[in-house]
């Protein structure tokens, strides 16, 4: 398990992630598949066919239904929905956080109710690492609190504090279960994820803290999340310079096309974001040039595919006109068509990126990239 | 275009019916895709894959969105859905008196309101005809009225006499239609459909009156709208021996397997329903020894395939637990999931009932697919 950087130029590079399930080209974009399912009628058998390296998949959705046990008795998340390339798992903290009721912190972990059955759960590091060694992904990421972005400071502080310590307790649970003879990965891996809200110098401490404890990858989380895309691009110049240069990596949530490219150039490996299955299903298609509302009239009797020369399932068989006529009947085949468009769309984009990166010509990409991404705006 | 019946055992008839779209081999059963697409974000490119001979569209649908116009000048159906296999469209009749408010049936036609935008449409044998050569689809159904199985005697006589008549001009109008020039299929077929709601004496003369006018195919049209499978078998049985014996009989809207093995039986070469889609969507899937109810609990951790040695997509990749939990999650592959296993059972006992009639042993097919069918009862 290790990460090889194979090219730089500037702050970006091109690397390889090696993983028990394969080996990562970065940058990467991961495919957000919540509930062990890409929304969007996708299968993982589609996945092969629209360039996907890894799944994400979410563990506070997965211990509510169906149960991360019930998971482990079937083999785990790889046999459960039929993958066998890389997956992470998310460590449930954001869902907590942010979708479940009635939430309590303390020391120990936070006390909620399920969102779909209004049950008690409580989950703190422990849990959240059983949780994931039960889903038994390739990667999992370390229980955490996301302050607000507009949180004060002395709250972002004493949060940091908190979730370095979980950060701890995370470590030593995952080495525990590593090791215990029915654990279905035993060479799960934790990722450590770097908070501090819009605070500069909280983020270096903590960037600094979490380093020391040699994880063989590390997240920026909490960005998104509100603040301007400014704020963003200064908070990860300023923070990835103290994190392992000789480890991946990971904005959380993020992003955009051109937050995608902004973040490679700032030394991002790894990135996630539902945009490209949420847009699809309203409709919303990405094109190098922008993106395309596929409800506007203009579409209606278009014949050409979603973008001229892509090769994706949707582009190879169909025309706008069609998927518009199929999105505005509310036929699910609509929505298919358009979130596996936009999902090939993000990865044939970190592939353009990392051939851009492999022949040293990723800054002559980004600046005309941008540009392109800026010609249409519907 | 003609029909070859290259072996009978009783009145079940194996047969070749050859259209400009190709062969179809009989007897069929045509995949429903209302507007252009079969529910469940099912894609023409999957029908190969799960051995789909020949689609069905709605023309009440198509004209009403995106409008047959608009398909026309795009290429027809077969382009707009990148489908090169034969389409069989219904009439649109079937939806103007079940679906469309307001209706006001003159001899002319049918005045009735959209149900999509509430304006007023005007429907006749001449526009019903303009409709289906303007979608370009393989087989055309006549415009007809379906009276339901409980009308009285003399509105069935009345109406079954305007049928004949609406069937003579919709012949006329589409001989017209496929000599024009802008004309995309100038070899469509019309398929005439009888009538007679449960009055076999009814049944058997407009049977007769339409074999004469010598049309590629016949129809027989409202059954299963609320009579007793034993009512709709002995219909059957009255009416098909006054069709012509060298024509394909067409079995509209029918049905379970069961019903589709009797109908076999009693000398029907094509059938189409939505129950594999519609139940597909519910959880409810088919298999041999009959429906099983995904949403039971009993399949919670149920690692076989819906169906074991099945062929289908789903069953070539996926659990019934990992099935069962995206129907709860109402993910939306689960249902595609579904929807195709079911399809793939209907065209594979078509296939199966093919190949018992090519070996002389469909009778003894029959009794055993019958008795195994009644085995599970969810």
């Amino acid at each position: 398990m290790s990460f090889d950087v194979i090219k730089k130029e500037g702050a970006a590079k091109r690397g390889v992630f090696h993983t028990v399930h394969g080996d990562i080209q970065t940058p990467v974009f991961m495919n957000v598949g919540t509930v062990a399912a890409i929304k969007g009628a996708v299968a993982t058998t589609d996945l092969y066919d629209i360039g996907t390296q890894v799944e994400l998949s979410n563990t506070y959705h997965l211990h509510v239904r169906p149960g991360d046990k019930l998971i482990h008795d079937l083999g785990g998340l790889h046999k459960f929905m039929n993958w066998t390339r890389p997956i992470l798992t998310d460590s449930g903290g954001f869902q907590v956080f942010s979708l479940a009721g009635l939430r309590k912190i303390k020391e120990e972990g936070v006390t909620f109710h399920s969102h779909v059955d209004g049950r008690i759960i409580f989950m703190g590091p422990e849990e959240s690492m059983q949780i994931q060694s039960n889903l038994a992904s390739t990667i999992a990421m370390a229980f955490d609190e996301c302050p607000s972005s507009t949180s004060e400071r002395s709250y972002v502080e004493a949060s940091v504090a908190r979730t370095t310590r979980w950060l701890e307790r995370c470590k030593k649970e995952m080495d525990r279960l590593n090791s215990l003879p029915d654990t279905i990965n035993k060479q799960q891996m934790l990722f450590g994820i770097n908070q501090g809200a819009v605070y500069d110098d909280i983020r270096i401490e903590h960037a600094k803290t979490i380093s020391e404890m040699d994880l063989p990858g590390y997240a920026i989380g909490g960005l998104a999340v509100g603040e301007t895309h400014e704020e963003m691009y200064r908070i990860i110049e300023a923070t990835v310079p103290y994190l392992p240069s000789n480890k991946p990596v990971y904005l959380m949530g993020v992003g955009t096309p051109a937050n995608i490219i902004e973040g490679v150039y700032r030394g991002i490996d790894f990135f996630d974001c539902v945009y490209p299955s949420r847009n699809g299903r309203h409709g919303h298609l990405y094109t190098h040039r922008g993106k395309i509302n596929l409800f506007n009239a203009k579409y209606e009797r278009d014949e050409r595919p979603i973008e001229e020369g892509c090769r994706c399932p949707a582009c190879r068989n169909y025309s706008r006109a069609y998927i518009r006529h199929l999105l505005k009947a509310k036929e699910m085949l609509g929505m298919r068509l358009s979130v596996l468009h936009n999902l090939y769309f993000y990865n044939h984009l970190m592939e353009e990126i990392r051939d851009a990166l492999d022949g040293g010509r990723f800054e002559a990409f980004r600046k005309q990239a941008l540009e392109d991404l800026n010609t249409l705006n519907e």
